[in-house]
């Protein structure tokens, strides 16, 4: 089952109230790719680079099974660039820097090659272009999982909506979801949502945790209590990535399945924020991750015997 | 299996963004008596009111299994008096009015009565106070489980770290586990506690849940999502009172059953907030509640069958 993954690739500079880094690589679809790529290969990557993007990292990249043909790699400008700082509490942090460089040309072509596709991720982008990626495949995929961010609820919320309606799966953070409704209730904003286009809405709450809305039900992840959360850039795009790449093994999008999947994405996330950028995602293997997903149990598991 | 609680019973005035009310009912030690006796009677009541405080209200609580032998009625003066307006996220709430009426001179006395107790519930008080109700129990409660809030850490410290001492599950929320510790990381804040006397650490986050610390074991319970908040107050105790009253009902004081009795005490907070004071906890039935707990179990549960 191949997975398809639109976004950026990128480099960020982050400054925690611990540490701090210079350019690094980042970027939404860099995540997913390194997420997705451990539950199912290849992964089909729809990008745009500048010409300082490291030859290294595609290859690191290409080595996981991380197609590259679509990455369009601009040879007189620039890579995205993002810098911000976090605050104490690492869910709220402000942007400092951004430099769109070659995403302001992003106009993305699904290759040829590509259009064997079964499971889609939109990263977070303009909606426009969210939809004509949708609109090019010749047949439509099997599952399409959309992000979208505060930006384009405020400036292109007439194509938001309309590219709603033609996803499967919203993934949107607590205060996204009550933006896009009004409703501060998440069951509330969840169940217009729900009425919008998307059969299921992912709700991400950080280190609170994700809830996963379907019909009239309701499933609740965790985030893994951890001793510190080193820097939570890109823990978004990894849940996502660990999200749409168990459900692509399993060939199973039941809701039922994706419940496991989000504490796959979950587990997957709780990587993620113990170093900075993709360097644990690189160092991780499966074993970690099976016993992650073990602890998961423990963290959630009980025995409820009702007399 | 007998429950002894300490702690206020009174008059709040609540202001929410959506209502608000006249004097009602509240007080911790009303809250945990409501919600422990769905579970295990007789619930010893230790307490101390003034003259203002309706006789039907202690009529009601008699009539669920609540002694109130150790509930002091002072003939001339009245009762205590909370009155707080909560802001739009019900996490957080302005303190308007705090009359100490009698609770100024609480100095309460175990009842011969009630030293037949198994498990003991110490509400919020002076935590010297806290210590003299454990000293009195000629035999030491198989369980004691004791709250406390941010003004005893910061001006009865040395008290309070004697208290700790004394029990057996400390219950807070997240921010006085980062004051007692000056951790901000809630499992570094739990490892630090779990040396300081408890053996078993809740931590409550409100809307966000509550997490279990044993040794260096974790489990987190959710809250249910639910379309409204509409009153908070009494949330907290209400889940105390679930959570001891499962521990007493099955007598078994485990790990692995502190699991579900903080499960079980998720369920009882989450019909507190569904109205104001203690209003839902005197409609619902033992069948309310074990439909709550299935609610749980498919909110949480996940079939992880890992290849």
């Amino acid at each position: 089952m191949s997975i398809t993954v639109v976004g950026t690739m990128a480099f960020d500079a982050i400054e925690t109230p611990f540490d701090k880094t210079d350019k690094i690589i980042g970027g939404s679809a860099t995540y997913v790719a390194y997420a997705a790529s451990f539950f199912v290969q290849p992964i089909q990557q729809i990008s745009i680079v500048g010409n300082d993007f490291p030859q290294e990292e595609l290859q690191a990249l290409q080595a996981r099974g991380v197609k590259t043909d679509g990455v369009e790699i601009v040879p007189d400008k620039k890579s995205f660039f993002w810098s911000g700082k976090y605050h104490l509490d690492m869910n709220s942090r402000d942007t400092l820097i951004t430099d769109l460089n070659v995403l302001a040309d992003f106009d993305p072509n699904v290759p040829d090659s590509y259009q064997d596709c079964d499971f889609l991720m939109l990263g977070n982008l303009v909606p426009a272009i969210q939809q004509k990626i949708i609109n090019q495949f010749k047949q439509r995929p099997k599952l399409i999982v959309m992000d979208t961010m505060n930006f384009w609820i405020e400036t292109a919320w007439e194509d938001l909506k309309q590219t709603l309606t033609m996803v499967d799966v919203l993934l949107v953070n607590d205060s996204e979801a009550r933006q896009i409704t009004g409703e501060y209730s998440l069951v509330k904003a969840a169940r217009k949502i729900l009425t919008m286009g998307p059969k299921f809405l992912i709700v991400k709450k950080g280190e609170h945790g994700a809830l996963l809305f379907h019909e009239n039900k309701v499933f609740f992840a965790p985030a893994m209590p951890l001793d510190d959360v080193f820097d939570p850039t890109g823990a978004g795009d990894t849940f996502a990535g660990g999200f749409i790449g168990h459900l692509a093994k399993t060939k199973d999008i039941s809701f039922e399945n994706m419940k496991t999947a989000i504490i796959v994405g979950s587990a997957m996330a709780s990587f993620c924020v113990e170093k900075f950028g993709t360097e644990r995602l690189k160092e991780i293997s499966k074993e970690d991750i099976g016993n992650r997903l073990q602890e998961f149990v423990q963290l959630v598991n009980f025995d409820i015997t009702l007399a």
